[in-house]
């Protein structure tokens, strides 16, 4: 069902670019020469050659055009002709892209090309396309860009102009789109990093190195302080394991023939070549292997939060999502097979429990499995893959879960349940992995002694309780849009004084929370009380405190609350609370990581 | 007067060499061919060429034929000669080694040597000297090693045999060293943290880069916990920057130009030249810089746990002091002019705090001066330098502090204040260091507006608190011998049981503890009590608790402390104490850091 709404909605989005077409040929005439114009995933292009410059100035005039062409409902005639006939055809018409598409399916061998004809205009096209024009509502689609394009993305061919547009099935799903267009905009955690001074990039160290600022770095402590304690609680063993390690340790693993690329140059130092760590596994399997290990240890729990280095498109380096280093909630269980499918199901319980505590509510799981073919990217082992694969299904299933299936996404030594969520710009992303280990446990000699004293190769699961802290992080920015839970907020209590008789008072009360363990901040600026909110509201502090004269005489606190406002905003709504009241009030919530 | 007593001590320790030599004369004939013999910072050597291999075996004999000169009180008598007639007499003599030296002599522009004579053995030696060999106490001395050593240390050059001595001013100072010596044996850091299981090092991961086990963990997460707990009472505000950057940073900060032999070789990632950080300075400047600042802002205190990347000579590459990598506890801070004493005498109260909670009472001060002939270390600005360096001087005195001086000792940016202290090795160690920086600050163009609206460049003092994590970790482990005090102790209370019938409750009472923050260990095994509390002895575990029918009945627990046993051992003495007591207690000393 999905699927069929998605072909339809790329019909359309494909009819709307030969609409586009037919419009930009009517306005600018016969000197118009066309290149392509497929459907994009929220709406469609046309890329042409035109005989004047345009601007988005144009857009109303082509967007009333393609209107027009909806309502004279132009149907659209698909019709094969011999590949010599539309030759002929584009020749006449003086269309050289065309003819550049022809004379490559000329070099495939084929005989017979498709052409689509939409009032006067016909296009070298296979379709599908609606009937008619007129299926298409007015007020569903809008151009939204203009841009140059080469000529099949080369850049030594022409340029071309690339009209886009947004379609969708209709008025209110593209106002839909736009308003979460322009939220996605304001919640981009680069635009919010910076306006919250959470973190900085600096072009003298480098793109993809973001610089956590002090109240970034709030966060940055809440989130790990979290890891530590629930994993303590779970029974984690932590681990403090190097960031760089000999390339034979990599060789050995495995890394350096399946996951080089990845990988940033070695270094060579005195002689030796080191790397920069992408992963954490092999230097935790050292510690296990520093000495003999009975059954009775097992499992053993080694967590830690792991600096790693993994190589991006540096051209794709930004934010704190493309980056050059960055920091895994890591750990590695190395059990009994006996013991597999509870360690499984008690990580997955730690998954679980860390999303919601994140306040992450729609994510969705991905059973990754090795992709056969691809015998650079996985270890070529065929039955070691059947086995632990199915394996892995008996225990997924085991717990009921519902999964969709990954083809070509495992780790090179084992398949991986992900965990899938969308961010904010609606695009799918990995947050965090399980991962079952059927490779490394042997080729680092992993041993145990069982009851019987014979030795024993333990398995592992690879996994991660929140994830990679940075990219955790930006996905909370754009998830509260910089209005944080309590627990982490950098500043959780600001507070205001009225005026300089006040400024001793605020002194005092801001002393009395910070022993309380809360983040405060005081604004005792000469400036008024209204400028001072707002500034709060901006910084988007869970609570504000204004302490004027009724304040001092009263003995209660004037308390402006972020949560009571629809907006999110602080500071729409006063209420009166004891200061013992407020600090048990928000104690609590600190506590409980809400 | 202490430089006279050590004068002495030289003195004796040169003279003992020349009665090894005459000792080892008379015992081995005319075909010793003699090289040098210096005094040591506790002993001596000579060198020989012998006519056969000597051993250990042959220092009883050698000892005795020294004691037998002392006794002899033979009178060493110097002489000078024409550099002609020292040639003759050791061609004469067959000495070519000495000949070797009359040459480098005669090259240098030599006209007269000084020969001492004792007994029958001339040796070409400028002294001092005793007056009598009878000056040297019996037992005051001993032969301690014997190895082999290339003439003049170049490999190139025959292997001499080298008999080492140790030899102090009586027989109680030789004793007291030899006892240390072998207590220090037993400290080793690295001994140790094999032994109690609190780093490994692997050869496929590489030398110096040590990795800390869940017990060293431990140790590490608490020293963190420390410094960002501390700091955050004096106003730090944290930062978490990343480890690699463009070597233009380096380039920018001074570091390319002198420091870039500490430096690992750089990282060239798509045509970018990338580095591993030597120090953090640059990159909490960056955040300094993101914003305008203002002089109200200051001072701004910024600390950072930072990976950094030092190159050591590989081969002497070990444990947790000679590391590829390692954690400062770093801070920067940056500040007016005015508040420069202020900061500095704040620093130096944390610095002080922190080795007192760390429990270090031997350390003393070095102020870290620049030389100026060594332009290749130091940044060539002789009035910055004057300047920056006599500010400082004021700041240590109006704090009356004692301090040695160090010249060619500071940072290529400025002069330096370092807390030195002596390792278990009896080796000087720089534990801390502050800074005061005249460069970076212009070099980066950091500014702050004052209170007329005027740039102004702040000042920055560079500082640690607790130094380098895993050096900190290191001394720690010696100084203490593995007995750490309780809140530092990676197993805090162990919890043995004495039969089957005791299991249930050890557990239950196991989980009251970790409840309240203890770390604890339960041993329920089936082996005697006596092997499993020498087990938790091994281990220096503070306190030991054995639950039997007597504990169970009585309510009391029944606890051995490791502080009571003059040996710092566990278990030698038995208390009864009431569980809730026992808890208060260990919790109030885990709370103070003791």
């Amino acid at each position: 069902m999905a699927l069929k709404e998605q072909d339809k909605s790329s019909i359309i989005r494909h009819s709307l670019a030969h609409i586009l077409a037919l419009a930009t040929k009517r306005i600018h005439g016969p000197r118009v020469k066309f290149g392509t114009g497929p459907a994009t995933e929220n709406g469609f292009f046309y890329d042409f050659e035109l005989p004047r410059p345009l601007s988005k100035d144009d857009f109303g005039k082509i967007q009333a055009e393609m209107e027009k062409i909806i309502k004279e409902n132009i149907p659209f005639r698909e019709k094969d002709l011999a590949l010599k006939k539309s030759q002929d055809f584009f020749k006449k018409a003086e269309q050289p892209y065309k003819l550049h598409l022809l004379k490559t399916l000329a070099a495939e061998g084929a005989k017979k090309v498709t052409h689509y004809q939409l009032g006067e205009f016909s296009d070298l096209c296979t379709g599908p396309h609606l009937k008619k024009t007129g299926e298409i509502k007015i007020g569903s689609f809008t151009l939204s860009k203009i841009a140059g394009a080469y000529w099949q993305g080369n850049e030594e061919n022409p340029q071309l102009t690339r009209i886009s547009g947004l379609a969708f099935a209709d008025k209110k799903a593209l106002k839909k789109y736009l308003a979460w267009q322009e939220e996605a905009k304001k919640r981009d955690h680069r635009k919010l990093g910076k306006e919250l001074d959470l973190f900085v990039s600096s072009d003298l160290v480098g793109p993809g190195l973001p610089l956590l600022t002090p109240r970034g770095s709030i966060i940055r402590m809440e989130l790990e302080k979290f890891v530590i304690e629930e994993e303590a609680k779970r029974g984690y063993l932590r681990t403090f394991t190097p960031e760089l390690a000999k390339v034979d340790l990599y060789r050995k693993s495995g890394h350096w023939d399946h996951y080089q690329e990845s990988m940033y140059p070695p270094l060579n130092i005195d002689g030796e070549e080191y790397v920069l760590r992408p992963m954490t596994c092999p230097h935790q399997f050292m510690i296990y292997n520093s000495r003999p290990r009975s059954y009775r240890e097992l499992p053993l729990r080694y967590a830690e939060l792991a600096r790693q280095y993994r190589k991006e498109q540096s051209g794709e380096l930004s934010g704190l999502i493309r980056v050059m280093e960055f920091t895994l909630s890591d750990a590695h269980i190395i059990c009994r097979a006996d013991q597999l499918e509870s360690e499984f199901r008690k990580v997955l319980e730690l998954v679980q429990y860390s999303m919601k505590t994140l306040g992450i509510k729609d994510y969705w799981y991905r059973f990754s499995k090795w992709d056969s073919q691809d015998k650079e990217k996985y270890i070529d082992d065929k039955k070691a893959w059947d086995d632990t694969q199915s394996s892995m299904k008996i225990i997924l299933d085991h717990m009921k879960l519902k999964y969709e299936e990954g083809v070509g996404e495992a780790a090179f030594y084992g398949p991986k349940l992900d965990v899938q969520l969308r961010n904010v710009n609606g695009k799918e992303d990995t947050a965090i992995t399980i991962q079952i280990d059927f490779a490394m446990p042997g080729r680092f000699n992993m041993h145990y002694t069982d009851q019987h004293g014979k030795d024993q190769t333990p398995m592992v699961i690879h996994r991660s309780s929140i994830g990679c802290i940075e990219r955790t992080m930006a996905f909370l920015i754009e998830q509260t849009a910089g209005a944080f839970p309590v627990w982490l907020s950098p500043v959780q209590v600001k507070i205001i004084s009225v005026g300089k008789a006040h400024v001793k008072f605020c002194e005092k009360l801001a002393n009395e929370l910070t022993e309380n363990n809360i983040r405060v901040e005081t604004d005792l600026e000469n400036e008024t009380v209204g400028k001072k909110i707002h500034q709060a509201i901006t910084e988007k502090v869970p609570y504000i405190i204004v302490i004027g004269d009724k304040e001092i005489k009263s003995g209660k606190l004037s308390v402006r609350d972020r949560e009571t406002s629809p907006s999110q905003q602080t500071g729409e709504k006063t209420r009166n609370i004891k200061k013992t009241k407020f600090i048990k009030e928000i104690s609590e919530k600190i506590k409980n990581r809400k």
